[in-house]
């Protein structure tokens, strides 16, 4: 068994360009098995984004601004690049935008800048969030908002690691998020990298958590924020951030302005990616949404690396980065 | 493959006794494998009980009373077959209630009674619960309260079966009920073999479906009911009421009378069982209760055999059966 370590949890680990290849770390494979995955093109990159092998909104950013630069210096058609990749999966807006950015200037340099701003938009957004999270707090997160999702450091994770060299934490609970298991695989092994204390429930039991008193608060990343603040994220957000409401705990979104889509005015607009039901149950009938969208009513703050946001959001949210 | 059939519910299927065993259809291996477990001393059927071969709370009850009629038969020490299988399981109340009976009794005749009067039971609450079904329902359930934890036809699933036959039932929502599916394995099986339509889903999943409006009514059953209505049942049941709650949508408990404890005078007197961690994951840390309660305030309708009840439970709520 690999223990995991914060080498394990580097930028450069999680994803990088290569000269003839995208590698990334295989998250479907984590934790049993620590390897990579080398994707040679861009429809190798997108059945790896399509397959979960690297997830989370920011990296799937920038591992898709990698292949556009991988398909440029490798003379593709980079509007073929652009709809291989783009079509991958439905819900981030972080996607699209970083392959937009690249459509400007597809170069290694620029893929490498997006990768270092999406870790330095952590690091802010954790150093904002903290703030919000009381010392020796009992945190509840779900899915994996990590570094393994935004390309190192984190954004949910990033402020629980940025709350323990703050004020201390006594403890985390990670929602497993079924059906592909992203916190009790992904979060709780980046947990055991840097060492804070924690334990992984059934995502069923997060509210008898809360009524035993012992959240103090919820912090989840998001997929997609709209205009008006409603947050598409991993399906069970929307129901923890109900239950925190009825046990009057602070709910709290994470995320980089990257996620922000000034676009969309609401969650009805924020298209929900369905997957095979099989992930579920591969004997009866099942239904797969992989997100669900938390109005913005029941979200106490929304920490951008730009600060903490409250409602309303739609006159606090900042411009996202890259339409300033 | 085995398709589920009605044979496959036959409450002599579920549990029977035979002359030198009591034999049970393994819950484990449902539904890849229909194969029966045949359990040949009191030790071994708390084993079974132990380790959720045989497992609902009604259902446990039946297959204690037969342990214990097969301990007479063998001419064994009656208060040692008492202990061991009252030890099993630490939730359900039937379960002692039932060996309490035996003890009185301690014949093949009297088991088989207990288990045809649980059946009946469910038969009357299916038939009092069905009331309170709107025609051409959307439900939505949890883990399995089925005829394979009762003994045969159902408390929750059995209202579902009623309702069926009253108005129509137009589509059952399971959760699939981490750690241990019983939801995805055990109420598909049934729903399956009686021909109403389902579709399982992750339990983070239920808040969503309500938020859709794709929710009419929550059925769940119960391990223990307390004195004031307060109800312990699996891990997630809790979570279901208060965002039904919040959705303003009915929660109902359909239970028989043998589930309440009148000597409980709330939830927060029941024990609830911590099973092990590696039911969750074996890697990291993990929490794993197996139960939670629901208030009472949170309690729609509790259903027994008796009729509906509605709070003030500590009124409204009949006498077990056994006490009278």
């Amino acid at each position: 068994m690999h223990r995991a370590t914060l080498r394990d949890l580097e930028p450069d680990r999680i994803v990088r360009l290569e000269d003839d290849a995208v590698v990334v770390l295989d998250q479907r494979r984590l934790p049993d098995e620590v390897i990579e995955l080398r994707c040679a093109d861009p429809a190798e990159l997108a059945d790896a984004i399509r397959s979960l092998a690297v997830r989370g909104a920011p990296a799937i950013g920038v591992a898709a601004a990698y292949g556009l630069a991988l398909a440029a210096t490798q003379g593709r058609d980079l509007d073929a690049a652009y709809e291989t990749l783009a079509a991958s999966r439905p819900t981030a807006v972080n996607l699209r935008w970083a392959l937009a950015e690249m459509r400007a200037d597809p170069t290694p340099e620029r893929a490498r800048r997006i990768h270092e701003d999406e870790v330095a938009r952590c690091l802010a957004m954790g150093a904002h969030a903290a703030e919000l999270v009381p010392p020796a707090a009992r945190i509840l997160t779900h899915c994996n908002a990590g570094g393994l999702a935004t390309g190192g450091y984190g954004s949910a994770v990033g402020a629980i690691r940025a709350a323990a060299e703050r004020g201390g934490v006594s403890h985390v609970w990670i929602d497993e998020t079924r059906p592909l298991l992203q916190g009790a695989r992904l979060t709780a092994f980046e947990l055991e990298a840097v060492g804070i204390p924690h334990a992984v429930i059934v995502d069923a039991a997060a509210a008898s958590r809360m009524a035993a008193g012992e959240v103090d608060i919820v912090i989840t990343g998001a997929d997609r924020i709209a205009a008006n603040g409603d947050s598409a994220n991993k399906i069970g957000t929307y129901s923890l951030a109900v239950l925190a409401r009825y046990h009057e705990i602070p709910f709290v979104i994470v995320a980089p302005t990257s996620t922000i889509d000034p676009e969309t005015a609401s969650g009805a607009g924020i298209p929900i990616e369905e997957r095979d039901g099989a992930e579920v149950t591969a004997r009866f009938p099942a239904r797969n949404p992989a997100f669900d969208v938390t109005p913005a009513g029941l979200i106490a703050a929304i920490v951008t690396e730009e600060g903490i946001h409250r409602a309303p959001y739609a006159e606090s949210l900042p411009a996202p980065v890259g339409s300033r």
